[in-house]
């Protein structure tokens, strides 16, 4: 598929006026009033995905984790500019259009705008997008956690990184590898979240390490208590330990909402409390033994 | 430079409070009344820029062709979002973010937030930026020229294309290498513009395509005086035949405004007038010798 090609299948899913049919220079569109929300991230073949992944699937994937990070900031969806590397597979682009639509079409946003570049032959590819939303009065940041507050996270933590596991050539079930290849972001939660929480942030790169970076952020301590870390039965039938359960909670591309709320205060949506917000820094791990040693990787290292 | 240190790199770029110090989700924003513009364009190395341009220059023209777009829109930048791809080589690096501070600064654009990713060692670089603006009531489109209308353009055409030659190893003068590496976008022309125009685009990938894509999408056909096409004097130097002229029409690069206005009513800026816009479909060739012969490349061609 060549670029003009490619451009008329995304024109299809570029149905809202603000798209202006993918035809002119920019997108435009009224802004409801209210904060805006803007966020762009990246997905690099072999970093982000495998070179294996269905390529619907990273479609879904780059949609999600930009969406994910709206619904850290209690924000609506507006819509996405998607910025498009052309690597020469016409079925691998044709597949990703149709992953696209169906992704757009769940998450009720419209594709905007965006760019198409040709990537050299052999090059990992490379997808951008961007998404903005709209949000209401408040705006959690992840940095106004107070000493005292209790931390949940929302969902379960873990399945994603065993659904990699298994998207490699692992053993496992398709609810796991599900939850790798189609995370669900978390936006009814976090409209819901946003007016009540003093801080929340997805869960992007692992349990411990992004509870360490909102602690960090807020001036605090943290501690967790990992017997309470949420597992789905599916990851539990894989084993239910302690190096299991610091397994789920240093994985990464979990995209549940992690938020603090006033200790006693009831957290509006399902969610799990898994730990508590403390005077001082570091991060601190227990369970049902006492103390547990901190694992050399707390999340997914950006090493680059 | 490693993904840490060229975040905090960028950080220090990042003082607008709705950047959030580069270390949240997402950046908010509050929108001021009226029309919200989006833009997304990206560079790729060896097809969009040279890998000898320095580095510095690289982050001036992602910002300016973003901005350019804007521009087209008669838009005010509100902000920017960067996505980058990190391949290994710190000189590069540091000098981009040297060249991305004064571009910001030179157009008064706050960095708002991005991606910061690893390519594979080898893999051309991709960096992309969405730009976000603010516009009055009204927004032109590209579609909107009526039959009858004079076509204008600013500043002149064919300089950037002159630089590319220099670039790559011709000879030349400076100013013409600058514009090749350092356009200016025409913000302040494009807010003049945007209340009187029938339709407004940016020259990127030509003057003729460019011109020939405002006909058709406006359903019309548009006649180019050649001899009227405004060329630099530095530019005339290499020469100002019919050859040299058409050359300069279909280089690239230029990003200058290519805009409509009703016979007989006056730009508000300086500006050339180039062509007319007339009932029918396709692209007219004319100068002081009668009919020119359509060349075969009308611009910049996207073949990936």
């Amino acid at each position: 598929m060549n670029e003009p090609a490619f451009i008329n299948a995304l024109r299809a899913l570029a149905c809202d006026p603000a798209a202006r049919g993918l035809a002119d220079d920019a997108a435009v569109l009224s802004a409801p009033p209210g904060a805006l929300v803007l966020t762009h991230d990246m997905l690099v073949e072999g970093v982000h995905f495998l070179s294996g992944d269905p390529a619907g699937d990273v479609a879904w994937k780059l949609l999600a984790v930009n969406l994910s990070d709206l619904a850290a900031k209690g924000a609506t969806p507006l819509g996405v500019l998607m910025g498009y590397g052309l690597t020469g597979d016409a079925d691998w682009d044709a597949a990703f259009v149709a992953g696209l639509d169906l992704a757009l079409a769940a998450f009720a946003v419209p594709l905007l705008g965006g760019d198409t570049v040709a990537q050299p032959a052999g090059d990992a590819r490379i997808l951008g997008l961007t998404a903005i939303g709209t949000s209401g009065a408040a705006v959690p940041s992840r940095s106004s956690a107070r000493a005292g507050d209790a931390l949940y996270v929302t969902g379960t933590i873990g399945d994603a990184g065993a659904g990699l596991a298994i998207a490699r050539g692992g053993d496992g079930v398709a609810a796991l590898l599900a939850a790798y290849r189609r995370p669900q972001p978390r936006l009814a939660e976090g409209r819901l979240l946003a007016p009540l929480v003093t801080a929340m942030m997805d869960v992007s790169d692992g349990l411990l390490i992004d509870a360490e970076r909102m602690a960090s952020a807020s001036g605090l301590a943290v501690e967790i208590d990992l017997d309470a870390v949420p597992l789905s039965p599916e990851l539990r039938a894989l084993g239910d330990g302690r190096a299991e359960r610091i397994a789920a909670a240093t994985a990464g591309d979990d995209y549940e909402l992690l938020f603090a709320l006033p200790d006693g205060a009831m957290a509006p949506v399902a969610a799990t409390r898994v730990g508590r917000l403390l005077v001082g820094a570091g991060l601190t791990l227990v369970d049902r033994d006492g103390a547990v040693p901190l694992p050399t990787r707390l999340g997914y290292l950006h090493t680059a």
